[in-house]
């Protein structure tokens, strides 16, 4: 028997009813899969999240001033927002990285220094990013997980904060699935129905302003500091082989940045939720992915990783401290 | 301002996009109208799980032997089952209870004695139950609850372990909802086409048998003990406001049966998850319940509710820990 078999001749040998446990025994077959183990565990569990803000809020695209970004990036390492609550809750380490917010943090010891510009160009008029600065922005976000893989981490999330990157990931999903932009765009943290067709009309300007090709190019042309830093983050995950999972709309748009680099990123992805934002559900649909969780989230942050969390753990209790129908004595199924 | 005003504005006031946390948010009201407070806490929370058998077992409704009741019982005291697994996980307390397995126990320090009789009837020949079992059946499950509440428990989830039990809970879906018995049988745990035709015509055949009216006889009569406890359960912890968390197919069964005698007991109740057993839909839409979780789940026990806790914790914890856009200095949303 290959490792696969074992670990599905493991799984059904708990004492459950073969598959009743639905999901999670997916979960613990495809973490099995990725550590080549029938006694897989998760260690260190960390979510990052990466800030940045974007030109295109200049274009009145968000419900939120631009300030928002660098606020809550501060109330994040005061402790006080969803994400430090739902981290401390489930003992999940978490790190705040500042991929391009607009305002000087003066070298705050718990904000990760990663920062490629103080925001993105405004993309109604250039491209959000140089190809050079979204490689600089995918290296940074490589380095910022080889940081993680050295205290032993081996199950990753990347959550965002960027007032105006539900934009950008609007973009992205267009231009990497070839799904129609009206599909794509949605309200993001909140627009009345004026706000989302305004945003709806400057994404279609800046839709088809450019052309690139490759996906670089599409990540600089759209994308944002936090975005292509979490692709990079995601490649390098893969490189060492973690279980990376996916937060909401905006950190999905890079996994979708990162598949067309990489494809086989997936072999390592666990989506943790379907958020309430119109456009996930075409990119989880896109990537193939089956989220765990369906409870009408749109905070991003990692919020959803953070939430889901708890599951994938189970999901590996189960497989590992179940007792199976031999060792407790009880009788399986019979033909009926 | 009146405390669900408050609770609102609270809730919204959080450093979060208003709605942004989804069915989170909507958990956290009502735990907080339930407590009258805008910190809810839960204190102690516990499963309570009952057994028992089912004379309609005779009939070939299952896919598993009869003699699995009561070796799961005996898994569950070694810890060694799922809802063992996921209650240690989550710091849930766990009471196993004999509301009728037939089998002798001999005083097992660990599983609560409430035992009615080695197994219901046979309902294809005679009531499950006579009354006055279902009426003894619904106090010792109220006793059960007194026992926690007395333990300062305030947050209270009910699971089951019983081989045949899914026919009582479509019988009980069919006769309290009217929903026709096609829409109501499954397949429990995992029966094949053959089992299930057979399942449903020994079902047919129960259905048109008896016409019992008032709640009480129809509990009596399609119910188990394991059932008509949960439903005594249920009753006990709305009398002491707590708030009261359902599980799947058969534990929702109990929550139509206590429903159709007090109505009211929906205040308090949070439906865990949407199970994987067809009628499990009907069920929840019947009470107008929406589901935390949807996993694909259908293994029983009290499963869905362990795995749910987290999130229910969740709620809680972003009401009582998460800063408000005041207190964070963080600007809130513009129109737009």
């Amino acid at each position: 028997m290959n490792l696969e078999e074992q670990l599905l001749n493991k799984i059904n040998s708990r004492t459950k009813p073969p598959g009743s446990l639905g999901k999670l025994e997916k979960i613990a077959y495809k973490i099995g899969v990725i550590q080549h183990s029938l006694t897989p565990v998760l260690c260190n569990p960390t979510i990052l999240v990466f800030a940045s803000d974007h030109g295109i809020t200049d274009a009145g695209v968000s419900s939120f001033p631009r300030s928002v970004t660098h606020q809550m990036v501060l109330n994040f390492v005061a402790g006080g927002a969803g994400i430090n609550v739902f981290s401390r809750q489930n003992n999940i380490s978490l790190k705040v990285i500042d991929a391009g917010v607009d305002f000087d943090f003066h070298g705050h010891a718990d904000i990760g220094e990663a920062k490629i510009a103080r925001g993105t160009k405004n993309m109604l008029y250039e491209p959000a990013m140089s190809p050079d600065e979204c490689l600089l922005a995918i290296e940074r976000g490589r380095e910022s997980v080889r940081k993680e893989v050295i205290k032993g981490c081996n199950v990753i999330g990347f959550g965002e904060m960027g007032i105006g990157n539900s934009s950008s990931a609007a973009l992205l999903l267009h231009k990497f699935a070839g799904i129609p932009l009206s599909e794509c765009v949605g309200r993001g943290a909140g627009l009345t129905d004026s706000g989302f067709e305004h945003k709806f009309d400057v994404l279609k300007s800046v839709s088809v302003k450019y052309d690139p090709v490759n996906p670089v190019e599409i990540l600089a042309t759209f994308g944002g500091f936090e975005i292509a830093m979490i692709c990079g983050a995601i490649l390098e995950s893969k490189r060492n082989n973690m279980v990376i999972v996916a937060d909401g709309f905006i950190s999905t748009s890079a996994f979708i940045a990162a598949h067309a680099m990489q494809p086989d990123i997936l072999d390592n992805t666990i989506f943790s939720h379907l958020s309430d934002e119109s456009g996930h559900k075409a990119m989880l649909e896109y990537l193939n992915g089956e989220p765990l969780l369906r409870l009408d989230l749109r905070l991003g942050e990692g919020t959803g990783v953070a939430l889901a969390y708890p599951l994938i753990k189970s999901a590996l209790l189960f497989l590992n401290e179940m007792a199976s129908f031999e060792s407790a004595e009880v009788s399986g199924s019979e033909i009926c």
